[in-house]
């Protein structure tokens, strides 16, 4: 065994390991933040709650963020990339532009009944710093845009029925975002069964 | 003319009239909060701004109101009785089911294009106070419950496709409800054109 092969003998374990390491503090951070903040709001929520669910203190939580918007904002970012993540895969897929959209639907919503998409839409526009409101639009814009396009390719191929690609996107994704915020996750009907429902009587409107 | 007869000559004019005038300033008070809280929100929203637009003082505001609080529970109140009128209205109507939920869907999706429609939806949970909160949970529950009620009774009159009336009545609300988020009054589109656009794609899958 060379010397480059033998492991690092650093206490302070590699670079790459203490990048991962990071990383995860950083992630577990956001994780339990964002349960807090749909719990209880953003206002209510004290980041002195949340450190203490990780053994810390606060200051060691701002090492990872400024304050307490950014740890929102990147609750939320989170929650925008996984719905963007859903609308571009499916757009890359092959297949009838209503048969796309369907997995977008499913993949959206149950993203809805999860913590990061819940704080998408339990988050007032106003709750957010005007940079962070900035790059939320943004972002939200981005994934109507990619929505409204798979639409617009099911009007064209003749799969979806219907004329307005726009009002048809926003009805999809008002109707999807808003399980965020009356779905319950300790409640009696499991998740799939939620987006299962509304995704169905959104998709009979679709049908050509 | 019998002195019964005479106009009232007090300068502080009837009784009945000052209780007109006193329900009038109440409205003027929760005309203007509704329009800066759907603009900047309720925390950047100043009753000092609101009071400043009518020509008053703070003080003059909470001889009406409590607090900030209680004048946001009340616009958010306005919206949700206008919502309440509109479904209840439906529901006493005769028709079938689909007919009269679309008499519904098409009144609610207007309100949602209006003020006090709006901060239903922009008013987050946790902006409201414990008792405020519950008593907006109840008036939204009975909302749905009405609006779900019409959904069986279309399927059960064969007028409405589906099974599951609790699935399709959050879908249908979910996606009038989100108009409040996203439809811009000062945009190109009429409020009319947008309502007609979502309550087309809704009914599309609901026609038995």
């Amino acid at each position: 065994m060379s010397a480059q092969d033998r492991p690092n003998p650093s206490p302070w374990g590699s670079l790459k390991d203490r990048a991962n390491i990071q990383k995860r503090k950083r992630e577990a951070v956001l994780e339990t933040a964002v349960r807090h903040f749909n719990a209880r709001g953003f206002v209510a929520t004290s980041m002195d709650d949340v450190a203490a669910e990780l053994n810390v203190t606060k200051p060691t939580i701002y090492h990872y963020f400024r304050n307490k918007d950014e740890v929102l904002f990147a609750c939320v970012r989170r929650g925008l990339e996984a719905l963007s993540e859903a609308a571009v895969e499916a757009s890359r897929e092959r297949g009838p532009g209503l048969w796309r959209l369907a997995q977008v639907m499913r993949r959206y919503g149950m993203i809805m009944t999860q913590d990061f998409g819940r704080i998408i839409t339990r988050t007032g526009d106003f709750e957010l710093s005007d940079e962070s409101r900035a790059t939320f639009r943004a972002l939200k814009r981005e994934i109507d845009l990619t929505m409204r396009s798979l639409v617009q390719e099911g009007i064209d191929d003749g799969s979806i029925k219907g004329t307005d690609a726009r009002m048809i996107t926003f009805t999809i994704t008002g109707a999807l975002n808003w399980i965020g915020r009356w779905y319950d996750p300790d409640g009696a009907v499991p998740a799939r069964d939620v987006v299962d429902g509304v995704v169905a009587t959104l998709l009979a409107g679709l049908e050509a």
